[in-house]
């Protein structure tokens, strides 16, 4: 009995997130902020992987980037950002595990009426409740870091379901991973998710972000 | 108003959940079965070093082993854990973010009466919500693997504060991280918990695993 009210009340806050997230994603696209949600496990290198994103977008032409740095606690991605001179609001859940659209509503009014080409939300570090709840963004993806092991679409397979592309990342510790099975887990992410991109980069030394940065622009100009 | 009914709804959980671990703990005592929780991150290495700790804890005299493998979905650690020849079961909690004492209660029956001098509970690979639901567990620990980065502390103080000892994990990667700030990281988490524990351990290389595993006798002396 308890257990059923409590599944009523969780499926109503989802369909309340659903519709707030279709309201907030029509009005970016009305306005031409293509909005792009990142998640991946604690440490997997989120804030690294944007930065070197965004970069890359810079070279091919976008000017007006802009990132909402989600965390339990902490501005410690924030500060990192606006260092990097990218507009910056920090988004911190007061120890909830995911992010949904009350919080990405009063984010985005932070930036006080700002126009982005690229608008980023980098997502709680957490490969699980944040694949539930709909943040209102265009495209989602996911990274998996090379340390962590390949054998995780298993493990978190609503992730994998969830996202558009899979960002393989820290590409440069594979030497280290002899056992790290690239080919299973491709196979293994489409089996979840026969749609699913794949790319495999390394923020530090750059390799296979040039393909990674045009499939952002592709996308945008598919979706916008 | 909604709100309010949904955090009241959350703390009978926990009431409830509380209640049932602390019996379960009395029970565990009683029969002599040492019951430690391992949290970390997704690909932080939990199965690899609890085999790694196993091995030690069996040169140190400990045959009774056994281990509760919780995932999403999937018994690819579970498979690992049985085939280093330790009794195991799987808890698969189907989408669901923790591990509560529902699940913890129905994955000990499954051992069908066994007790052990040390039962390890595998939590779901995540740094968020795990740290919120007692398990039943007289000790709790954490991993932190170096690839994951040092200034976790911040981000994930709930998880920092709710278990006896940090395991900084896969060491073996530090020569590759020359921005790892070991002493950040330990003074972070002394103080969001003064007493917490503090190891560097490689299970790859064996690395603190001996200081590691004397640990875990002395505290079950202290706590059983």
């Amino acid at each position: 009995m308890e257990q059923k009210r409590v599944i009523q009340v969780k499926q109503n806050i989802l369909a309340k997130n659903d519709a707030a997230a279709d309201e907030f994603r029509a009005q970016r696209k009305e306005e031409g902020t293509f909005f792009v949600d990142l998640m991946a496990s604690p440490g997997a290198g989120k804030t690294t992987l944007l930065l070197a994103l965004i970069e890359k977008l810079r070279q091919r032409g976008f000017e007006k980037l802009g990132v909402i740095e989600a965390d339990l606690e902490s501005d410690v991605d924030a500060l990192k950002i606006k260092a990097a001179g990218v507009p910056s609001v920090e988004l911190n859940t007061r120890g909830v595990c995911h992010v949904e659209m009350g919080m990405v509503n009063r984010a985005f009014d932070a930036f006080c009426g700002q126009r982005f080409d690229f608008l980023f939300l980098e997502n709680i570090g957490n490969l699980v409740c944040p694949a539930e709840f709909d943040t209102g963004a265009h495209l989602r993806f996911m990274l998996l870091s090379v340390p962590e092991g390949y054998d995780k679409v298993y493990k978190y397979p609503p992730m994998f379901a969830a996202v558009s592309a899979l960002v393989v990342s820290k590409a440069d510790y594979l030497p280290l991973n002899p056992d790290f099975d690239m080919e299973a887990l491709k196979s293994q992410a489409r089996l979840i998710n026969p749609d699913i991109e794949i790319f495999v980069v390394s923020a530090r030394t750059g390799e296979g972000m040039d393909e990674l940065a045009d499939w952002f622009m592709a996308k945008r100009a598919e979706l916008m």
